[in-house]
């Protein structure tokens, strides 16, 4: 006996996904809990495999089981295919495991010849719909399963309808239709060179085999390559019978959600038309009707609509997109999917459904696409604001933003410079463009895809961008766009919402990002849920206060570099840099360190008895100077119109010291914890800052647990000199202030180095913190500054890197280093505390690589403390369900 | 039974180094094998940890052992200890397993009291030398068992010597020798409060204390903390019976080699003296006499030394520095050890064992320093060149130049770029200076030591450089230097010796390395022995041929930028990276297409068959454009005074081109592979280049194997793509020739990923070739431009990093990358060629790691072949040995 290729419908159930695909999986199940699905049957993805692995031939045994199962439909229907009196007509489809734009969709009406035409039209008494069936089938066939493009047959109806003087294709009537017919069967005959085939056996298999020969295709191949869909999987074939909404008043056709896809309100959502076939209601002919409508139309199949999408939430316990189908007033089913939906519904189905008693909380954590969960922080355009949308491209980066138009980026860098709000408009961007887009509030393209440059650039720089907006016309010469009949100029105000891809005239309000009351109640369960730690990175009290309002369990990273930035600190850190000797430079940081102790002091006390881990001083000092071209230009120019040479002077030593400061790569330079092995003295001064609020605080009562942090280390012994001499400090304090101080000291792991020896670098460390955005920028060898800009985006579009390596840890290459580190780490200090306080932290795939690596916490921005949260959970969850933990 | 601490010299031999220290080692074998050895014993290391252990006792028995030795050499000798007529008397030596300066060193005549010197008087007939021998002992024993300052004996000699009216110690006579000792003992009662020591056993057991704590004081433990001697080993005692050189003419004492140590020729060289004890022949107060006069003076003891000597020789299989005493015509050996020699010696004395039988091949490369070879393998001073030595220094990076002294690196710069050989001179360098010295054809600095800012970045840029050289008095202001009564202004000639650390007046003749007998002899040894494979770096025909005279068997990296850059083709290479259209860029490639063929065919020709590894193109094309500044500065002055319009607008194309490729990271940026992915076409030339060249040769008839190789990969796919792109343009050139061409594509390993990943690369790779500079780059997070200048040398210094790891592979962190590169790789594909091509390619050390690594061969600079063929010979030979495969 050969191989079970064909399954009926009843033979099928959900879990066989892989083998029906997931339409046929999806109507075996329906068919299976009693709905009323029109009998069909599948062919298996096996089938198709085999198909290409024998040289584009059926397998043995396929098509004998292709005709018995027919002959089971033509029982159940009582219908006979190819019969003259009662021809059971059916659609095919093709069913991959995952959806595929791109494949051979669906041929409707499949059976249907010059014979059996006739029987349709002595059967539905309508020779008009007997007859557009048939043209329909034709066209369709055509196009799909032979070639024939499709304009050709377009052409015949456009002349049809001029000849009659109409503009509708219903409004042509029965006898012309029977003559377009016939035009469409000389077509085929004109551009395949063989008559349309009369044969519905022959039909069907010409139709598998197109369904096969669609998995390969270019377009579908395009899509699987930029999807990540292996192209072994292979696609099934859907038979079906043909249910008709179109043969009259007492027929239809609709789409349905059971619950309302935008809000999430528990309502049945989606509408209808009456005597339609399903291309109809995308067509849109007619407006179709909201779905409520139909229980005044139809109300026992309303009902039965009703009951049936209370069953199939239930039976798939989420919400569902459903398509059907109304015969001479009886229900069809013809699909039923988890249905899409914005980010305000999914949480508030899930948290609903969980109320329900439908699904518990471990599931409906699940239930929510963190990246989606984005978009409701950011700042977005105020959804009461009403808006003249122009135009929509891709949403290529996320956030919203109004601005200026300028269409070029030195103008774009000149007009920011002077303190104007900019969206920088290009065809596309290069790394020429980099400077612009640095200082523009956002990007808009009209050509390019989402992993073309500007949308790479823009994501990397967290900056909204929309991308290949096509509408938009761009003339450079007069420094417009035209979109339609609209113009618009250098300098006229546009907004962009990168999060949907809308181009918006004029400025619109934005509002603030907020958790409504169904995102707290989904975070408050995920925090139930996760074991990861969520912390946030912070530099000031508010930023650390903001962190504490969204859910940060303690600050995973404080720069006090920000710090030294400040306008009234700059000079005194600039007279630190230019000292000359130790005790000049002492001096100076005697000056600085109230500063920072003041600075220390904020964080702690906001942060109240949470940890906060702060780290020693990273960039390189050079920094903190003016820039070496300005100074040089600036020099030569007051050389050049006589300028006061005391100030000349005072420049030249300012140039030489910038100069002597000057790095190649100050990425890899003179900075990190080398600043505290070159000169001890700054670290000290820090760590000072550190103990003296942290006794401060304690003293008045507050609880303050400062964690110091020593970057860049890449060999115990630095860290071991470090530690001492922080330890030393924090001794001496405690015996000056008499304060029993609490005192942690560990350190970052961001160079290849420090992982690679973390069992001989965490003796000295209570914790390490990952830093993977270094950490990533010297295991791939990748200056983020420079990638992003000059070739990330050929990584991304020729598919090297799946994904940009800052956006999502790179788990291969960083995450095996982290791993490694881990692993050492624990072996030589079992309870250490293990952290990561890159970007990556508020990264939802990089999140659940940090829990399965047994990560203490994650740290992130304040804004991405939610979608951490929520991400954490979602990998432990994960990982209980994996581990059948799940109930 | 106590367990046993005190070992008589028969009781000892060679091997037992570990217990009994070195020089109790060498005594105990001397003593066995029949030499006149004076009988003693040794006090084992394990005594003096057990010393320490419990709390600065000895431990139980050992002192009972002492005795009992004691005993055994007054038998042997015929003496006894503290006896008032034949006394005995001893010398006390610590002798640790390392021989370490900073530790006690010897107290001669214990056993002297105002009883016993009396003996001496009465039994030498010499009261003079006999008080000489007590206040010396004194002296010694105060200074260094009691702590007594040396020089407050010094001014009771300085005094008597005054009144006197001499001027040498041997001028005091009996008499006043006498008064003296009194005067000494009541130094010891003044400053110590106790009376100087009569009892002999009481000196002993003092001097043995002394000894054990000279293990601990604070140079001894700065000494082994920079030599990487590990503490727990503890030194040994050793107690001698004296034996005198100077108790009159017939007695005398001296030092010699058993060959030149300067040459290697094997005849016996040293010197001696009459009537002396060791320290007269160090004290300079008569001339020593060399040892060939000792066969008139003493013909017998000549020729017993003679004979010893012989059979030192023979005994150890090296050559002998050894320490003798002659008292009353008796030839006493004192010490023996291996000889120090140059490295012209090293190898004459290893060639002519081998010859002579005593020696095989395999330990005659392993008794050559090749760190010491280096010094053979630069441009040196011509040796028969008469020089005025002005000075020396430490000799901080080996190499010689002559120039022009100047005080400041601003004008070092300067004068260089005018056209001047400079050497820089300075009290010391910071990273101020780099500009400078990267000018300079050497460093001289007055102070600082070998790990200085100075030291650290010569040897890094492969400058001479002499440090420390405190004889020479800088004056910045005046722009002179003083030495001695000269003074050298700014613009005068001197030489510098980095080798030797000599510092000498005007300009020198200098010689380039070449290879004598003993070194051809040697090296063709090291080829018989060693596995590893010797390649060399080179980018012109006439380096490869320079590589193939110094014995590499092929080429490991040939770097193609470096053909970029020369004067005809830069503008070519301009013309395209200012290409903005794919054509225009296509144009300029097929300019320098015939050129970059002409570079391969030059290549490959020399090579004969020869492996021959090239690079495709890797720098980041901004390197190939002039510099920003240079360009702002022309810019405004061109602005400011009116300059062409054209011209300016010109250069500001090329500014903004600049701009638009400038990098903040270059080592990170976009170079290497990346130009590939970004840029095909340039690859495509580079490959069709070597192609074709390939093809034109061996059409020729010349053999020519090239291997392609593609930098910085970090992912599997980079490697896959490009790999397909060359394999391919191969293939075409095959036909289009319809030459059989030798295909062979492979990768750098130089991007932590890479490593880390190996195994998916190797799929790709025929070969991996090391670049451990750019590794260790990555893998430290260290800009190697940045590091060596700014603050490597605080690393050095403060001892965090032992070695600069661009010089030596730090083996720790980037070895274990290499490791794990190696693992997978070969998992991948187990017959993967796997090289080094960084600057480690020719460093010792790194050389043993790449050969217990597995690494099929090591690339280097030409001038350093030699060396790494002799490294890798060592690695080989040292792990035959460890496996007791040498015989």
């Amino acid at each position: 006996m050969s191989k079970k290729y064909v399954y009926l419908f009843k033979e099928g159930n959900a879990d066989m996904r892989s083998l029906l695909g997931g339409k046929g999986a999806g109507l075996a199940e329906m068919s299976n809990i009693g709905l009323p699905v029109p009998p069909g049957f599948t062919i298996t993805t096996e089938a198709c495999n085999e198909y290409y692995e024998s040289g584009l031939d059926f397998p043995e045994g396929m098509l004998g089981q292709v005709w018995a199962s027919l002959k089971v439909i033509e029982d159940q229907t009582g219908k006979e295919f190819g019969s003259p009196t009662n021809p059971l007509l059916v659609s095919v489809r093709s069913g991959a495991v995952f959806s595929m734009p791109g494949m051979m969709d669906t041929v409707l009406n499949l059976g249907l010849n010059d014979t059996t035409v006739q029987a349709l039209v002595a059967n539905s008494q309508d020779e008009r719909f007997a007859m557009d069936c048939y043209r329909r089938f034709i066209q369709m066939f055509s196009d799909i399963v032979m070639g024939i493009e499709h304009y050709e047959f377009e052409n015949v109806l456009v002349n049809t309808k001029e000849t009659l003087g109409v503009k509708y294709d219903n409004e042509i009537d029965a006898a012309t239709m029977r003559g377009v017919v016939e035009e469409f069967k000389k077509v085929v005959k004109r551009e395949s060179g063989r008559e349309f085939p009369q044969d519905p056996k022959e039909q069907l298999v010409m139709a598998i085999k197109a369904v096969f020969s669609s998995w390969n295709n270019d377009r579908a191949i395009y899509y699987r390559k930029i999807n990540n869909i292996p192209g072994h999987l292979g696609t099934a074939v859907n038979v079906q019978s043909m249910a008709f909404g179109n043969m009259g008043g007492d027929c239809g056709t609709g789409v349905a959600f059971t619950r309302n896809p935008s809000t999430g309100e528990k309502a049945l959502y989606g509408e209808y038309l009456i005597n339609a076939q399903g291309e109809d209601v995308v067509a849109g002919i007619r407006t179709p009707q909201p779905i409520s409508k139909l229980k005044e139309e139809m109300p026992a199949v309303f009902q039965q609509f009703v009951d049936t999408c209370l069953l199939l939430e239930k039976h798939y316990k989420d919400m569902q997109d459903i398509e059907f189908t109304i015969e001479r007033g009886k229900l069809y089913m013809l699909q039923t999917r988890t249905g899409k939906r914005t980010a305000p519904a999914a949480l508030r189905i899930a948290v609903e459904m969980v109320n329900e008693g439908l699904i518990d909380k471990n599931t409906a954590v699940q239930r929510i696409d963190p990246a989606q969960l984005d978009q409701l922080l950011h700042r977005r355009i105020d959804p009461n604001a009403s808006v003249e949308v122009l135009a929509k491209g891709l949403p290529a980066s996320p956030g919203a933003a109004s601005g200026k138009v300028v269409f070029s980026a030195d103008e774009a860098e000149q007009m920011a410079d002077d303190g104007e709000k900019v969206i920088l408009v290009r065809m596309e961007t290069t790394p020429d463009d980099i400077h612009g887009m640095v200082k523009a509030q956002a990007i808009l393209t009209s050509r390019g895809g989402m992993t073309s440059h500007a949308a790479v650039v823009a994501r990397g720089m967290g900056k909204p961008c929309i991308c290949g907006c096509e509408a938009i016309k761009i003339d450079y010469a007069k420094e417009e766009f035209a979109v339609g009949s609209r113009v618009f100029k250098k300098g006229e105000l546009i907004s962009v919402d990168g999060g949907t891809g809308r181009v918006i005239a004029g400025e619109i309000p934005m509002i603030d990002p907020e958790l409504n009351d169904d995102f707290v109640t989904m975070l408050y369960w995920a925090d139930e849920i996760r074991t990861l730690g969520v912390r946030a990175n912070a530099d000031t009290p508010e930023d650390a206060e903001k962190a504490r309002a969204f859910g940060a369990e303690g600050i995973g990273l404080t720069r006090t570099e920000h710090m030294f930035m400040a306008q009234d600190r700059l000079p005194v850190v600039q007279q630190m840099i230019m000292s000359d000797t130790l005790e000049e430079r002492e001096a100076a940081l005697a000056k600085l360190l109230p500063m920072q102790q003041g600075d220390f002091y904020g964080i702690l006390k906001a942060m109240q008895g949470l940890p906060v881990t702060i780290r020693l001083l990273d960039p390189p000092l050079h920094e903190f100077l003016p820039n070496i071209e300005d100074l040089m230009v600036e020099i030569t120019t007051l050389k050049l119109t006589n300028g006061d040479p005391e100030v000349i002077k005072k420049k030249e030593t300012i140039l030489k010291k910038a100069r002597a400061l000057h790095e190649f790569n100050p990425m890899l330079g003179h900075r990190g914890c080398r600043l505290g092995i070159s000169n001890p003295e700054i670290y000290a001064m820090q760590v000072k800052a550190i103990f003296y609020a942290t006794a401060q605080l304690i003293k008045e009562g507050v609880d303050a647990k400062p964690e110091v942090m020593i970057p860049l280390v890449i060999h115990a012994k630095e860290l071991q000199v470090l530690r001492d001499q922080a330890a030393a400090i924090a001794e001496e304090i405690k015996v000056e202030t008499g304060v029993d101080l609490p005192v942690s000291i560990g350190t970052m792991i961001e160079i290849p180095r420090a992982a690679l020896t973390a069992d001989e670098v965490a003796e000295y460390a209570e914790f390490f913190s990952f830093g993977t955005n270094d950490l990533t920028q010297t295991t791939l060898g990748f200056s983020r500054d420079d990638a992003e800009g000059k070739f990330m985006h050929y990584y991304i579009e020729k598919k090297i890197l799946e994904e940009n390596p800052f956006v999502s840890i790179d788990q291969t290459g960083v995450g095996k280093l982290v791993n490694i580190a881990c692993e050492l780490g624990r072996k030589a200090r079992p309870n250490i505390k293990l952290g990561i306080c890159g970007e990556h932290g508020g990264e939802p795939r990089s999140i659940e690589f940090c829990h399965n690596t047994g990560l203490t916490y994650v740290s992130c921005s304040p804004f991405r403390v939610p979608i951490a949260r929520l991400a954490a959970a979602q990998a432990a969850a994960k990982e209980r369900s994996a581990a059948g933990v799940d109930k």
